[in-house]
């Protein structure tokens, strides 16, 4: 049978951990708790909505769907140690389909040394559907998104723009980074970028009750924003400030220390300040011709 | 915008729990660490395949949704602390109705003191989806599945079959009857009756590589099993034993000490011994005229 097949072939697959005390296959897994906070993640993966089968391998489908939960893991200051899968086939699926759909997963989950340790396994006759739900352990308070305060510096990882032409499935989320940041404690906030930079901007922004002010001179345009630009005839920092599925890092710093990080050799080159966070109630952008006005606040409808 | 509604919404209804410092609305969780030791499990529940939406109302299914998990971490002995949810809406599902959904789950997280501390919200233009991943505290070595020895007595708890005529959806997580055995340090393995009786314990006997000798006399058989044999014209015990989703706890436990426990004032009337485990690696039912003969495994075909 499909499922009991599936199951008992990827219990083969996974690899050990230090925190599993139980992995794959039974009601439950067993984890030993490895610090005193930790953080607990969760996404669901649609076709047609969050990937397209015709232009998705399914190893890339897999992959995203844990990848979205690892950023989310980055984005809170914590490192990822276990996660588990669910997954609605098709009936019209292959079986080895199901298997690169798990590899991709499994691929990524081993890179970053995460341990896959349970799911559930479903057939029907709609969309295929991946769920993932990721911990993480915390050694710190944790970058709410609602930490940013007035005269904070914002910052953000690698580049934006254009993620639909490739970095919506392939990226790779924030961890080394998030936990080289959260070693200098000087993290106030933090969110990914999945929305859009504008939207999930917006939300720090309204959970921490302070305004902002983009520079849109500064905001760091990916390849393939230009790219996709030459695609939509549209700016390609418009692709930077509204696309989404960037998975970036989006950062409230502490100003004073700020120079301090971005000199660090171990983050040099993967940060760059955009903005900064006021006590005002305005979302505002400074466009490149030096004149100021309300940030327009959109991103990838799905 | 219909998922960032539905998420203000939710926000405002979700209790405080002790080991939560940072709940919804945030990219992750941030959980306090209570016990060495915790459990994670993970169910998706589909429509079409685990209810359907002309039969079970919004909030059955929600309630389900999260039911099974808490099921699945009663199946390890353990008591579960706080879940993450995840929801794929149709485009044409109302919000009133992802609110009666949400209420479902919610209102049994509360009975069982369990904290929903995040999600995932989502629509599309397919069938709706209700996925749940929760965590649970364990205070002792757990209750594998591999678990069961020759000559542990079989124990059942409640009574089965028929439960496509209500407790598919109604039942109730044997979380506190987990705690109490739990205590007790008597049992072996166990597992929920998820599938059917025949196929989890099979499942039992196959990781924990023991035989076993079910008695048909002793299968305590729902009222709901005789009112669906009435149905169906097949026999009362064939529903107990092929029905499954009674989602009650199967359990090994120790001989020596099951008098004892079949007798504690707290756990009274709520466990049977319906048979044994051996060392054979063959499953037997004793049937009602006292002839002993393969069991059959089947349970109910998703």
């Amino acid at each position: 049978m499909f499922e009991f097949d599936f199951i008992e072939w990827l219990s083969s697959q996974v690899t050990e951990h230090p925190d599993v005390v139980l992995g794959v296959g039974d009601d439950a897994a067993i984890l030993r708790n490895s610090e005193d906070l930790q953080v607990l993640t969760t996404d669901l993966l649609l076709e047609g909505v969050h990937f397209e089968s015709g232009s998705a391998t399914f190893k890339q489908i897999g992959r995203k769907a844990l990848a979205v939960s690892l950023s989310d893991v980055a984005a809170m200051g914590a490192t990822p140690t276990v996660a588990v899968l669910t997954f609605a086939f098709p009936q019209r699926l292959e079986f080895a389909a199901a298997q690169d759909i798990f590899r991709g997963a499994l691929e990524l989950a081993r890179e970053y040394r995460v341990a896959i340790v349970g799911g559930d396994t479903n057939r029907w006759s709609q969309g295929l559907v991946v769920g993932s739900t990721v911990l993480g352990s915390l050694k710190h308070a944790g970058w709410p998104i609602s930490g940013a305060r007035p005269g904070d510096l914002l910052l953000v990882s690698g580049s934006l723009g254009g993620s639909i032409l490739g970095k919506h499935l392939d990226f790779r989320p924030r961890c080394d980074l998030a936990a080289a940041l959260a070693a200098t404690q000087l993290v106030h906030a933090a969110t990914d970028i999945s929305d859009s930079l504008t939207i999930d901007l917006a939300e720090i922004c309204r959970q921490s009750k302070v305004g902002v002010c983009l520079d849109a001179m500064r905001v760091p345009i990916a390849a393939a924003a230009r790219a996709r630009s030459e695609q939509t005839g549209r700016p390609p920092l418009e692709h930077a400030l509204f696309d989404g599925e960037d998975f970036e890092l989006l950062l409230a710093v502490d100003p004073e220390a700020a120079d301090e990080l971005l000199t660090k050799p171990e983050l040099a080159g993967q940060l760059t300040v955009i903005g900064a966070f006021d006590s005002s109630d305005r979302l505002v952008l400074k466009r490149e011709d030096g004149r100021a006005g309300p940030l327009p606040v959109r991103g990838y409808e799905h």
